[in-house]
């Protein structure tokens, strides 16, 4: 299955998506309600609508507004540096444990949405990444029951404003700055991608400019290994985030000079058999000003 | 005013505080709810029980059996290093920004009940610190400003399990093993202390062993400072929590060993003027016989 959650003229619901066209899974089904978090916690419920969607009216996906998948996520948990090529590239040798760090839900916002370059600094930096959806939660899970808890897979732009990152040793500050985590618009279910996500290809793009191209086989933690570890410490919960980490070719180590973005620019982020997260840079101030606006 | 969240046989309420007697407001108004959390969001909503708590009757505190004063916090963000006399002791110069960093909802129990260590380390440490509870929340929040936002003070023992905090430079699975991080179990609202809840004296203690000593007058960055830093990048919300940073004296640094919390002890964090959070050290595998046998 493909969802997307998103607003249309008649509220926000979740889709199911066939190529081009989406149905309305909420107008079956109101239980469903607007966001995937009845479904990840009542996976029975889809049973309600699935012989209905077929024959059931569809609208375009492009009439549709994207919203996040999960609107409040209990817990958002990011990898750090996760992908071989990216330490042979630095000469690093692999580490033994997944560099983690947290980010607030005000960090993030749905594909389609502006990114919003803070006033404090210029230095905003894209990070395309796959994001996992739990499905059952649970604490100890051993890494072969691991992807049993996956409710599905999407795509993340883990936006970060690197000064603030490095202010400390603690990159907290430069990765939770208001609407610059991006995520969505597709969630697809385990059984439409490998076993993992494992051998899909990853990109970044602002237009024809390739900002990142890499493979998620590349991960040196795969989502199996990543759940396991996760949650030797803490009970994941269904609708939680985990974030896979960024293959190389981030804009502050482009050479000879960084690559910021800017505001007027449009990041896409893709990752094979998902779809496309596509976010406008916005300039805080006019961001403010639209918000006021609204 | 001194706010106390807990059970009794008649459900969970808030109580306001007066020496060793509790008055329930949820009694006195049912909206008040099972947490502090429809007082932050709705100050007015005091206005009417305030008249009423003189007469009320009263039980004993030490009846009620606390529970967290925010149920589900949205964001709790904690300080690193924030105490001169550590900087000082360890020969640091001090540092310009603070290392912050998060912690989840399931890293956070109320006062009283256990505090876990795991099954995968002994290396289990306290850490006394101040927490403050936002109340109005905001975005670019001046420092002059910054007094306003905050709705309350309480006690705050990040727990942490070292060798999984130093994994790798990011803290986030050493500050984040389930029930860890005890809090609680009273909330002073400003008026109850020195503007800041600077000035108090701050400790941690087994039994009779003074394990850390300090106050709160030696932290680098002030309560005002602190929201006008973290509001630089998100927006804080009614009901985030804030930990304030921790004094010398942790386990981990304790010559000529370390000193670690064994299952058995009973940590106590006392703020002055605001109270005695305590825990007793329960290993897990005997916390989960007793939550699998409720």
């Amino acid at each position: 299955m493909k969802y997307l959650v998103g607003e249309t003229k008649s509220g926000t619901a979740v889709f199911a998506v066939n190529g081009e066209k989406a149905v309305n899974l909420t107008a079956l089904n109101a239980e469903i309600g607007d966001d995937l978090m009845a479904l990840i916690q009542t996976p029975s419920m889809l049973e309600s609508v699935a012989g209905k969607i077929a024959g059931a009216p569809s609208v375009d996906v492009s009439s549709i507004t994207p919203a996040l998948p999960v609107a409040k996520p209990g817990t958002i948990i990011c990898l750090g540096l996760n992908y071989t090529d990216h330490i042979k590239e630095g000469g690093y040798e692999i580490p033994d444990y997944p560099a983690l760090f947290m980010r607030g839900k005000n960090s993030i916002m749905a594909a389609g949405a502006p990114l919003v370059r803070p006033t404090c600094s210029e230095k905003l930096d894209y990070e395309a990444e796959l994001m996992m959806i739990i499905g059952k939660g649970g604490r100890h899970i051993s890494e072969a029951d691991a992807l049993d808890h996956v409710f599905g897979y999407t795509v993340f732009n883990d936006g970060s404003v690197r000064d603030y990152q490095r202010k400390t040793h603690q990159w907290t500050p430069g990765k939770n700055f208001d609407d610059t985590g991006a995520i969505g618009p597709f969630v697809v279910t385990p059984d439409e991608v490998p076993a993992g996500a494992s051998g899909l290809k990853i990109e970044s793009r602002v237009g024809d400019e390739i900002l990142q191209s890499s493979n998620t086989a590349n991960m040196i933690w795969s989502v199996a290994q990543t759940i396991a570890t996760i949650s030797e410490y803490t009970t994941l919960e269904p609708g939680d985030l985990i974030a896979m980490g960024t293959p190389p070719g981030v804009g502050h180590a482009k050479k000879p000079n960084p690559r910021w973005l800017v505001p007027g620019e449009v990041v896409d982020i893709e990752i094979e058999g998902i779809g496309i997260c596509s976010n406008p840079i916005v300039d805080e101030k006019d961001h403010a000003a639209s918000v006021a606006a609204e």
